[in-house]
């Protein structure tokens, strides 16, 4: 059986575990007061090309949201995103455990546009019993999706003007960010998040990392005092230098970056062998997540050696699933499910007049 | 001007008052430990044919949802709603505020169906990655609705039979209850509400009280301790006999159901003028509160001398408004409103092709 | 039976019911928009010297705390208290279920001083760990005390020190204000009160209203956005008036202050009597409560015609009880339980080495 | 420099990396549904003498606190522990934040008493006014203590008692759990804390894990839908098998226990060289925690080659310390700890009549 049903199938990049065993024996102080930690901050800033941004490592993405979404708001204040958004449907109402509404915006395809979050500001504002409605005052965009698309600089500079000039704040979830910048069609990189963000995260989990995410505070507003948040959340962790040496590891040389490229080359292998097979796509996505249509019999024939997640049922005996790919997809796996996707498909497959056609990409 | 914004626009009804007045000088325990406070709840219970229920006299909608919703739902839990339901728009995020996250189903005229209810619920036990969502384990609904619609019996039965067969708790906010009662179509008594609903509340703000709703818990789990989470909620008022004496008037004699009916006499008065005058609604409501659909010459006449509220800017120079009518609205201000809806209609409305047609009720 | 348990056992002043009477049927707005809660903001402001200052009507002391406080700190932060204080004991957890950690000060008197208080502040700012610990960010007193007892301008002064040195807010609960202004020691007016508090709230529930507090907003950066906190907390009434109606009532003609005096004259006559009598008292207060410690027999005896509220079990038979008067309480009724008192304290009290001797006041 | 400053300082025991190592390019599910965390469960399980027990893996102990709490109690219920307790001083108000009073108990030495216990809960429900304070339902203790010492079977029964008797719930943070373990004076073994407590924690992070926590839940009433909690507060790690695969090294032949008492004896040689030095100690501590008590020169003396907390500022230039020990701390450096310490006192050292003579420990 193989495993293509998350990005979090295997451990860690070896570099990683490598750079763990080497510095096991040091001692360092704890919370991430270490030399580890402060080297990561440095090259991830440098990275991001922002000397005085506040880099924060926290363990997992629904801590890093909770944290970051409960330090920024006010008691009455909401936060706006997609209604496939993660913090809208997979963290079993996190957010709202901290206090704050989730407004979500319809979407087809897992992104929000800056004229959808525009109305729903202006909505709230031009109404003038608005004190009654909870006050939208950030808004939080995946990059990539949640469902594998990717976000043009285009799309975050105008989603940046709206927050400008309605004075609400723009926050982007990099769960994963890598897959991001291993596309070829992304024209966004880690300075513009940064110049165009007031807070967002770099994913490690999905990565190539054990656990961890950088927490990239840029409106320094937002980072007064932010340590006591994350303590709240249970999110500092005693050794701490565990998120250092890892997010060291993934930001020196590059790796974070080939980590990202060589996973989406696989999942586009795969995407193309669905494709020329044949079938069409939930979304279409250029990213490390592959949500081909299946008919029944294919969905069955493939699920004999592979594992995948089951995305959506869609009418007649048609399901979206999902493919993911990681650094730790090996091209001859990939090769084998490629044939077999072939196989399948010759077989079982057959030319219908398609679903996806319908659906708004 | 005479002000039809809303149905809390006038004191509270004389009835009230002079009971308050009557009784001003005794000595009473506090918090709703006195006579006054024991009597309403004897006849509300004898109103509702439950002797067993418990009943808890509140000070406002807000206060008695959070109260009741935070209290019954584990942290995890969420409570699912009309997209137009009061505590999904129109508490400024106080449940979300107690942790607990608002599950909107899309609803175009304020009622949600018990197949609604069943998919949502079904699609959260259905999937394997159910810990991952918030857990449905609340149904609320309005009645009226805030779009002046009720439920009938059997659909109140079909939400019942959804809520036993998943194991989910079934809320009706009466914040306007009396007006349900008060009107023809209505077959939901309070006997049927207390055999169906696990609890639920009688609304008195907006029906002739000063201020004050009567909690009815039917479910007597949910009673355990509730006396905590009112205190806890700022619920618990140090006078409490001010919302005995309200209640016990209010369920003596008839008033409550009386002053249902005489305001859904005005309301249906004002409704027929304007279906007349040849206008359509944004809803068909047989309660106090009418929304008509005005065009901007008509609906500026009408701002000449009455208030109401701005519902809803639609397509092509249409505004739907509301005119909510009460115990305090005089057949002779409706006359007159009556006869100023025919002439502005005559004068300034024209019957074009209704956008109202399209609109599904 | 004549109560004395409590400055709620009676309604409202009559000229609060008369006024709600005869503005019954007047056409106002919701929601505190109307003339009345506008006149009495102004009539407010005008009393404490500050007409800047932003006033908004609650319905209960809890309510108010919980608002106030709420929305003043952000999550990590922590209000200090006595650990009488109404916040710490007598709330039901309200404040923490709001997310706020409640620091309790020991307080022998139910009173703080600013030299406790900057030790707590100094030792959290001087702790190299400090991030591991909820940051005090605010001071809570209540004026008079849940002992009865009121603070001098001078404490007032120097808590205010403490807070503008380091950076807390302080916050006033005078849930029973009216009872220090009555007070002949006291020498802290309103305008006082409105010069050293960040934000203080003016009892009208236990002070003869039907129930209603003012919540003064000095410190304009707390005010910001206030009302979607109140309506967050169930706070914003929707017949907002009748809030501005009781507070323009209270404070027309100094009725205010006249009730605070006359219950206060009552009161002392009360402890006098205990006092005549050998009584001790648990505190030595000069407001509307007394703590007089009663034997067991003299007990049981004055709980023949009077109902008073047992405070704290003592060693050797020995009980502190509390008296409480208000605007209700009756000069002929005083004279009765005077003579009561007399009498019962004649035949069954002994003079011993009292317990309270050893109590620091 | 040497560091004795926490039992954190160091990486993760070898055995454990190993086994990351040697796993890392397993494939498997994620969440903790893997076949490594299976295990694990099913040895501690075992361990503890529980089949039918649970056992959830969580990242850190703010995170597994915070999760227990929140998902045992009801809004209005309240926790009860030292006011050392981890919760109610260490981990900034994140139980607060969940909505819940922690209510501290006064403590010397760290340790709650059951009749300390007892009284608290008492005085709750003999208040006739209960419903206006929260509700104590939980008894917190940390075993052991923050101040290294810990309970003793009988101890811990007494307070099992209270709980059965008292219908509260009690729960053992075992963050340090190992360090008991391998004391001599220990006589709760892990069997006894699964017989006695409704659930508890064994702590990882501080006993040579890199990270986690095995909750393990008795009680199975707490266990209803628990890892929808876990997923609220961020605990459910994606790779969630790095928990597994440390679990299970950490119980396989018994490696836990080896690490706590090679701890253990180290901190008993440091112990041993304070008391032979003439020093005092601030608690009398039998585990991998020591707290002596130095004067300014010794204190400066030691810091040139040691880091080691500053516990307390006590009077006469004395200072309490913690000196903490843990699996990786090596008899070599401790050999010549002993030494400095030796000397150090031999030199600046002079035996004063002792502050902690007045300790009660």
């Amino acid at each position: 059986m193989y495993r293509f049903e998350s990005d979090y199938t295997e451990g860690a990049h070896p570099r990683i575990l490598d750079a763990l065993v080497k510095t096991n024996r040091e001692q360092t102080p704890g919370y991430g007061e270490d030399a580890y930690c402060e080297t990561a901050r440095r090259i991830i800033c440098l990275a991001c090309g922002k000397e005085d941004m506040a880099v924060h490592f926290l363990m997992g993405g629904t801590q890093a949201n909770t944290t970051v979404i409960a330090s920024a708001l006010r008691p009455y204040q909401a936060v706006v995103c997609a209604d496939t958004g993660h913090i809208a449907c997979h963290e079993s109402g996190a957010i709202e455990a901290t206090g704050h509404k989730v407004i979500s915006l319809p979407s087809e395809n897992g992104k929000i546009t800056a004229l959808q979050v525009r109305k729903c500001i202006e909505a709230h504002w031009s109404d003038p019993a608005r004190i009654h409605s909870p006050q939208p005052a950030m808004v939080y965009i995946s990059h990539p999706t949640e469902t594998g698309l990717i976000y043009s600089k285009q799309e975050l500079g105008e989603l940046r003007r709206v927050c400008d000039e309605r004075h609400v704040l723009l926050y982007l979830d990099g769960a994963r960010l890598g897959y991001a910048l291993g596309t070829k069609e992304n024209d966004v990189f880690m300075a513009d998040i940064a110049k165009l963000c007031d807070v967002f995260y770099i994913g490690g989990t999905k990565v190539g990392a054990m656990f961890g995410e950088a927490v990239c505070v840029v409106n320094e507003k937002l980072n007064e005092d932010f340590l006591y948040h994350i303590k709240q959340h249970g999110g500092l962790l005693a050794k701490g230098r565990f998120l250092g040496i890892q997010f060291e590891t993934l930001f020196r040389d590059g790796l974070y970056l080939e980590l990202g490229k060589s996973a989406v080359r696989e999942a586009i292998r795969i995407k193309d062998a669905f494709r020329s097979a044949g079938c069409d796509f939930l979304y279409d996505s250029p990213t490390n997540q592959q949500f081909p249509i299946l008919n029944g019999a294919v969905l069955e024939e493939l699920k004999k050696n592979y594992s995948f997640s089951i995305w959506k049922e869609l009418p007649g005996d048609r399901t979206a699933v999902r493919f993911a790919t990681s650094w730790a997809t090996k091209p001859e796996t990939v090769e084998m499910l490629v044939n077999d996707i072939k196989r399948a498909c010759r077989i079982y497959g057959e030319k219908t007049p398609s679903w996806s056609a319908e659906m708004p990409e």
